[in-house]
């Protein structure tokens, strides 16, 4: 047994660092090209010219727009157009000249960026693009990041690719120079702030708060230059921990007072901080229920200290109750978060985002939309998902998230043309009404989207190397929700292997493109979930939580499978959703059938779409998908001589462990339905 | 989630410490006595007189025999015979003066603890003792201490008392004061020998032998004045990860001479250490196996070293495929420990003794006694049992160990009178012709039982104040296995609560005795094993370990379940008893129900001799078990005010614990057969 953390799966410290999507050569277009900068002093423009420096170009940079320089000798001018929205740029080459136009420091930083990804076009021919606007105003990525090691969940909570970046054992790293080179990366696909350290908070983790601010400070004075602020996950029971007060109440004038001199030391020191992230009365975090009090007394509480330093309070809907007994049918997870919050709608103050995971478990697989994301029209939302793959695969099997994340991105909560994306760029759930009468993207302010980072001191930051295209695709659906998942792979294909051999493009896509679908064929069937290793939540174990506290079941027996969600005979929970999909998901005829198992208990020998029975049909997509696992698996061989041989190795180790996880995903999974069904394989494949 | 170890269950260090079965009261009727005592110098015996001492006697020790001192004035007269059998003792009264006395200093430390638990009756009337002899020769108690706390087992493995009496997070403690309690509880019920670390040795222990040697010195220095040897569990592969060989190889002559010149340096500085315990090729641990060899090899490697000075090799026989498949199910694990060591009877050098537990699998609440302690007649042999009640309510569950004991002890391999105690009194599983040509007894030197001990840190010793009562009976039946359960219990009383209303010991004899039965009746069922929750191994997980590689599985299916282990149709493991057992286990008729399905696969329909169908007799087991639990937490109710506060608490706390967890047992395993079987309780009750 071992920690259920981030420690000891990946190679650490080797001093050899993959450079994951920006290696040297992508920016061989700007060696020696003469680049003229018109732009303010700022930390963000210096870092671009440095950027250009770096690349062996010669930049000029003034300040003063009324300056000149010979534009005959210039290759390419970078300047700042305030009428652009904020954080756009627009690229363009005519006359010669290359012109990267953008609407402040972090529009040129990410026009800079994104001009490296045209590669040698950047300096050839005419062209223009329109200009590039975030769809998502706050595009963030949450550190489960703890500064003491956990004895249970390690230096960084459901951390996949070894240490932290920030802390060790206790203490902020003396060298912060992986930091800068993170913040580099991300800031090279538009992210903007990040979040430093777990949203469970502990003892030592509250006092970044207060004695240890200037590590607060450290990192923020590290991740600016490139755009990114950043957000602390706060400890609601601050006040108590840290010796203040006896008490935490929201109402309390006391608690209110403490938040208020607490946040304004705070922004004493870091003036730019985004503001407070917050995991309240969930999993044993503390919150305003022990007092009586609402999640709109909680939020607005910090929300009223942040206020006069322009912060914003991110807090998270994950609340439900996980000491459910596991008798009793009446409670449902699944309706928890919007049972608690719904009702709150408009009692939020202006600068609270409730922070709302994509699905309304965690993270599995497959779960449908949360309906909470759609149903709070008075209420700035945001998207949370997980790029580090807790329940995916955990960066040791491919698994391409933005394929999932598209769908996500893509519901229609109303059944109109109106996506979930344009819900998260207006930053509010509003119903189909207002979004028609007014375009999402002209209220841009308010909208936001979060992620669980997946990085750590591992040498090719991510674990499994094909997991830094999470990272990379989710900073880009972030930016533009409508591009495809084909789309952002060939764009991180060019950048981490701009200069390899024609053959390398076409095997990456076929290994990682419907990776997800196939990690979905040979774990927990149609939307079941669960079905994980207590505890580390890696590997199969059928019956693993199904007499928990944790309100994750399934419900198997020698009749069927499945959880009874619908308002006519089961938890109701279809009734949360807009027409169309309460009556869909309600009916077992047209309930989605990769969903099938999320909303209906059925029996086993039920008749799917293409006839077989719904015991047949989970037999054949776990043998057809441990089969196909081992299919990439052989395949990747062909990529021996093509990637570096570390690259290479890795990838290879971690697909003899995906065979052989999958294939006991099939197992157990087959021989559970088969001695619980008792019906045969069509195909006589061995059950056990 | 925590650490499966000991740390964090019970309190510790709290400067309040329960006497256990040793109160002071006990001691009165020694007070102003006079004592003479006639014996050599010697440390026990130096013991004794300063137990006198406390006790409030006057002793008058004279080493000679020759000297003489007033009889007028002796209450009690302790003297040496050595033509008594080694350890024994005689008491007697006549005359008004009571007389002990021992065949050495042992038997005088004995015999004096012995006078004490007859109370005031030690110095009244007149009465004559038989003489008591240890039915066997080494009495030991493994302790599976780390120096290091270990991240995932802590600081004592499957501790559930508090830390560890010897370590303290990674050092040896400073104050030694608990070990020497510790001793004279060991020593006042004839315990002779102890093993002071871990027998899964990690690489600070395994210096033990020789950078910390000096820490073994201090605490045999501690434990040889209350007559207790010292055994070290060494790692076989200590020349290696002590650094000073590239092999542990046992038939290279490198690797001899390193086991020579260690265990020199060893004794030199412990030079009356009992020898070696030794877990080889089992769980991870390295052995003999690496390099092609026998487990006769790798014992008689260590025994080699350790003959010159008197040593001996305890070496663990818990060997077999901790990594099986979980579909294969020609591995039978139970069949392991004798396939690998029974064709190796007569191999073993003298002074290896093989430890091997009381059952084929691992201390679960019902197996079969195993049968290689009957199938190796030129070996020595040692019965290892467990007091920390790792699977067995981990001393949270009140769990009268002695009641499963008595029934191992008392197993009668042969089917004749001769019972498995005899076979460990003369150390080696005879066969009955020569066990019937020589009473078991007459050849003692061999004979030895060990158990994995249950105490810490705790303020109660053992967790649970009524677990003080397993290790109080495995010590009284290691000396006496003909005792009884009740009898033992009621001497435990009697020492424990020596001045207590006599309302208590009807009480404590109503929840205490049948408490193994009880126990039994809502876990696992009818001794098909496990069930329990994966690394914890506490509470209930029906299929925790059905798909796991621990060769530990009930294979469960719709149509019934158990482990065919038959000769006719399954693993064959029936054949490995001597007859009758052979035949008896064999038939689903005769095999004994309590292990039903340790020896059948059967159907949830299958009629139990009273006529009930297995699932019926599951729910009925358990509903009633469940029901049972709860009243004795009331019964409990009436302690309060006849015991102390503390343990009254204590008790209750623990109680009301088990009363959770047998209805989470009872819940889960009737729910799941329920589900699979689809058999209605005849009784209505409830079933999810």
């Amino acid at each position: 047994m071992a920690l259920i953390g981030s420690e000891d799966r990946s190679p650490d410290d080797t001093g050899w660092l993959h450079p994951a999507w920006l290696p040297r050569s992508l920016t061989a277009p700007l060696r020696a090209r003469t680049v003229l900068v018109v732009a303010p002093e700022h930390p963000v423009i210096r870092t671009v010219v440095d950027e250009l420096s770096h690349a062996g170009a010669k930049a000029i940079w003034l300040t003063d727009t009324d300056a000149t320089a010979s534009r005959a000798v210039i290759d390419l001018t970078i300047t700042i157009d305030p009428e652009l929205p904020p954080e756009s740029f627009r690229l363009a080459r005519h006359g010669g000249q290359t012109s990267l136009v953008g609407a402040d420091p972090k529009g040129v930083l990410y026009g800079h960026f994104h001009l490296l990804r045209r590669g040698r076009l950047a300096f050839q021919g005419q062209w223009r693009q329109p200009v590039s606007t975030p769809a998502i105003g706050l595009r963030m990525l949450d550190h489960w990041d703890n500064i003491d090691v956990h004895p249970v969940m390690g230096q960084v909570e459901r951390g996949y690719a070894g240490g932290s970046l920030f802390y060790d054992a206790g203490s902020l790293r003396w060298d912060l120079g992986r930091v800068d080179q993170y913040a580099r990366l991300l800031a090279s696909v538009g992210v903007n702030a990040v979040s430093i350290n777990n949203v469970n908070v502990h003892a030592t983790e509250t006092t970044l708060l207060t004695t240890r601010l200037d590590w607060v400070t450290r990192l923020a004075d590290h991740l600016r230059p490139w755009g990114i602020t950043v957000f602390l996950s706060v400890n609601f029971a601050a006040p108590i921990v840290l010796g203040d007060l006896d008490s935490c109440d929201p109402c309390d004038q006391r608690v209110r007072q403490w938040w208020a001199d607490t946040t304004d030391r705070v922004y004493a020191a870091v003036p730019d901080l985004g503001g407070y992230l917050v995991k309240a009365d969930s999993e044993g975090q503390p919150g305003p229920f022990a007092y009586g009090r609402s999640h709109a007394d909680g939020a607005n509480l910090l929300a009223r200290a942040l206020s006069p330093h322009q912060g914003v309070v991110l807090w998270r809907c994950f609340v439900y109750n996980h000491r459910q007994d596991w008798r009793d049918r009446s409670t449902d997870r699944a309706r928890a978060a919007f049972d608690h919050f719904v009702e709150l709608d408009g009692a939020f103050l202006d600068n609270v985002i409730l922070q709302i995971k994509h699905g309304p478990i965690d993270f599995q697989v497959r779960e449908p939309v949360s309906p909470l994301l759609a149903a709070m029209p008075r209420t700035r939302v945001c998207l949370e998902l997980q790029v580090t793959a807790e329940y995916t695969g955990q960066q040791r099997h491919v698994h391409y998230l933005p394929e999932a994340w598209q769908e996500i991105l893509g519901f229609r909560p109303w059944g109109d043309e109106t996506k979930l994306w344009q819900l998260m760029a207006i930053g509010q759930s509003q119903s189909p009404e207002s979004t028609t009468t007014e375009s999402p993207r002209s209220v841009r302010s308010g909208g936001a989207i979060a992620a669980v980072s997946n990085v750590g001191r591992d040498e090719f930051w991510t674990g499994h190397p094909f997991a830094q295209a999470n990272l990379y695709g989710f900073a880009r659906l972030a930016w533009d929700p409508t591009l495809t998942p084909a789309a952002i792979l060939d764009e991180w294909i060019g950048s981490t292997f701009p200069e390899a051999n024609p053959d390398l493009a076409p095997l990456l896509r076929q290994i990682i493109l419907g990776s997800r679908a196939l990690y979905e064929s040979y774990t927990a069937p149609n939307g079941v979930g669960f079905m994980v290793t207590p505890g580390s939540h890696y590997g199969p174990s059928v019956d693993g939580y199904e007499y928990s506290p944790w309100g994750t079941y399934h419900f198997a027996d020698r009749e069927g499978i499945g959880v009874d969600r619908t308002r006519a005979s089961g938890s109701g929970y279809t009734g949360q959703y807009h027409q169309p999909w309460a009556d869909l998901f309600e009916s077992v005829e047209t309930c989605p059938e990769e969903l099938l198992l999320f909303f209906h208990h059925v029996r086993w020998d039920h008749r799917m779409h293409d006839g077989d029975t719904l015991a047949q049909h989970i037999y054949n997509s776990h043998f057809d998908g441990a089969a196909a696992i081992h299919s990439l698996a052989r395949l990747w061989t062909q990529a021996d001589g093509l990637v570096e041989p570390r690259l290479y190795r890795r990838v290879a180790e971690r697909l003899d462990e995906q065979c052989r996880c999958a294939q006991e995903w099939c197992d157990q999974i087959t021989s559970y339905v088969w001695r619980h069904s008792g019906i045969p394989d069509d195909h006589g494949r061995p059950l056990y």
